[in-house]
């Protein structure tokens, strides 16, 4: 059977009874048909944190999304709806390294993905051709020190004439401004190749190997204006020993940058990340 | 502050639209605050899972407790409720094994645990004074295939009288029989030595070690009549090589064992896990 | 600076004192060099394993693999030499299902591997654009039960005509023939994607949520005549609970298998397994 | 067949062609039969280690270990050489938190290490009964800023006294002055509640929680006069959500640190670890 076209709302906002019922019981009065329903309640801050899906009935999904919204604020909360009809479209940032880019761009292709890749941006040439063939448009933008102010202009009409809702840095080896994250409007989700906060900065690998750690890790977090310093969205590591040169780590690192930044995007695509603060929410 | 007293509710039923509704909003009405709730619903098989956790006002937590069940009822579903003033107490069954008792015992005392171990009963005398030094009354109870019903009965008398509601197969190297399972009316938790369904029966990491494996697991599960045939409820692994003989195999599992024993008995008296059929739902 | 051109040997056979003196001896009188040095003994079986890397000097590299064989041989032990100037050449056998196929062709091209893939055999066309894309011949073999051997007669003829030294069975969906693997004469890695013994044959996915097992796993193998009880090579698991359908295990079962495979694909190639009675000494 | 008594030679000095000839060499012309023997190249230091676990024939063991020492000398190498005979004894030090000092006590008490534990030091009355039960004499050695120096000098009269070879800091919430940890002349093994070096220094799980890390971890490593930065001996990591606070992160990381730390005892026991710079090798 066909999946029905579905809403899924994030909620969050100050605790108080009767969250719960006052959402669940709106949507039922509107003969809708919640399919999930995942809550949190932050103790310490006061905070009421709920993921929701339905089957909407009566007027169109689009209404029922800002009808909700409006519920939501009437509570006090903060909704964000979407629609498993619309399929978001992203930009792929990178660099010269291509693990995460055939890796996110096979997972599209296999149909892994809620949204969908519209194109490539890139500071090198070297993965134009691998971009073409996946079917990305892809830009090649130089940035050098005297011309990042340029490039991000450039790159941010990019996104604007793609009508990205969201960007996947996959290992793009250039930190975006403060400028430009504010302005671009949009998500920005970074593959660390460190278990975050150990080895922020440049070269984690090498500094893992330095400290002689027995365990590496990568990191995917939403961009922020600090670097390496937003909100986490999933994190894993694997094992190595004093066997193990930079080389080792640098390969071993690659299949988890994949795995994690994969996982990260997924969520983020399927609605299930809420960040406050510079923690994140994910209703997995 | 003290934590309140708090009701938890373990639901399942078949499937119908506003069941999450009905529920949040029964207790609202009553003025009760919903701390955590947690659903599931299993498409295949059509049937809705529910676990919420209040606090009630009103009439006193029993009386809610049973107006809850009939509310339930009213719904087509079947719902167990516990107070969380309520510690239940249960059995621990060893033999000559100490490392989950210990862990067990020590973890008791050290308050993970949202019940209480009333005694300890052994086919063999050796943890007896072990199990005194815990505070725990010991029981020998030797078991030989002759002698075996009568032992069962007198197991069942001494749970009897300790007023048990669930007992813990801590490495206990004793089958039950299926009239002790049915007759002693109490979940009996296991845990196997391997990552079962691999290598059911008896010495599991000879098995292991013979097919060159390598992870070896271990698993915990209801009891049934079936001999490692029960509702899994928690299982991991860990990784094993071809310098690991049958005895690090044993070290090594013992560290499993622990830990995969209790979590699932943290899980069990945290009323997280609703058995279907030959599966659990775990609301972790 | 360059990598010198080195040899590895891969010895074993019945132990006895001063072998490992014995054969670091005889590199070390010829003016090799040692690089690493691995070595296992099976305390039960009597029986010695060791994996030996050396720069070799004075005659050249294949004299001196012939030396190291007799040197061997007239200690007991049977001796596989592999040159490291010498890439073998291995065929990738596939059905429809591309992630492991896409995963391992991607490994190679980004220069991951000690051998090369030379072509791509497979019971249905879909992916024959895909083996083009990666520069790989790719031959569309059609398997019936009624032209099975004819089938495999044209399998063993490409795997000849294209001087392989070894297969990999990428999620090929069917089971290769004793026949087969006799006349082939060459390993062959298969990808099972279950944790073996566990769940063997065919569905693993479906079997795995029927048992309601709380972690699914992969194993690489070597194909032998007995189906998925050949020897070990790697295994890993992923946890999953109650909100995992089949169709989810599927896809996190994808990511095993592709990490399973390539981990065990990339020990062979680099000589470090050797193999006894049903299973493996992997010298990582 | 009970097990012969073996010598274990930790070897490393610079690197130079035929260390692994001349030392198994040397081995077996005095009739010794090597057990185990494992090296490894650091080929960026240029450095040589050696872990080589042998049956001594002929002159004593302990004269046999002299003459190995004597041996690595000569071949510009440093050796540490170990009787299997010789059980060292160690000190546990603790504070209040008693769940490494447990399960320490009973891996001790079941036989699991290669050592013995002499005394408990506390700057806390609380685990005296708890030690005395497992029949370890316990020494309250209260701290203050002011009593510092002389609760030390105390402390390093009682290892003295005792015999000691280790010191396990299992909890001990006081900082070793770099004084201590050079007189008192022997390896200390401390247990840091975070995954290195991520949450160095004091309350590391209300850091992580407050980060919004996803895996927390805990590590084991040498203490060295600059807090939380000795060479590390193990790691391991635990997945966190949202739902746990911080009270979660100080039960679930009680498990890791427990398996952690017992692990980095054992392998020190074991003469396993080679400690360089600030980092180590560890023959597993």
């Amino acid at each position: 059977m066909p999946t029905p076209a579905t809403l899924v709302a994030l909620l969050h906002g100050p605790d108080q009874p009767g969250l719960v019922a006052k959402t669940s019981g709106w949507i039922y009065a509107r003969q809708g048909n919640i399919l999930h329903a995942d809550q949190h309640r932050d103790m310490e801050a006061g905070e009421f944190f709920q993921r929701i899906e339905w089957v909407p009935a009566g007027t169109g999904a689009t209404q029922e999304a800002a009808e909700l919204r409006a519920h939501a604020a009437a509570l006090g909360m903060t909704a964000r709806v979407a629609l498993s009809t619309h399929r978001p479209k992203g930009a792929l940032f990178v660099s010269k390294e291509d693990h995460c880019f055939h890796d996110l761009a096979l997972r599209w292709k296999a149909g892994e993905y809620a949204g969908d890749f519209a194109c490539v941006i890139s500071n090198h040439p070297d993965l134009g051709e691998a971009a073409r063939h996946y079917g990305l448009p892809f830009h090649h933008v130089p940035v050098t020190p005297a011309t990042k102010a340029e490039a991000e202009a450039r790159q941010r009409a990019i996104l604007r004439e793609a009508g990205t809702e969201f960007v996947v840095l996959a290992r793009y080896m250039q930190v975006l401004s403060a400028d430009f994250l504010r302005e671009c409007g949009q998500p920005v989700i970074n593959i660390h190749h460190s278990f975050l906060p150990a080895f922020a900065g440049g070269k984690p690998y090498h500094q893992a190997h330095q400290r002689g750690v027995k365990l590496i890790g990568a990191t995917a977090h939403y961009a922020t204006a600090v670097l390496d310093d937003g909100p986490i969205i999933q994190q894993d590591v694997v094992r190595v020993t004093h066997r193990h040169g930079v080389e080792d780590l640098v390969r071993k690192g690659r299949d988890l940058e994949k795995l994690v930044l994969a996982q990260a995007l997924r969520w983020h695509l399927e609605n299930r990340i809420l960040v406050y603060g510079n923690k994140t929410v994910v209703f997995d």
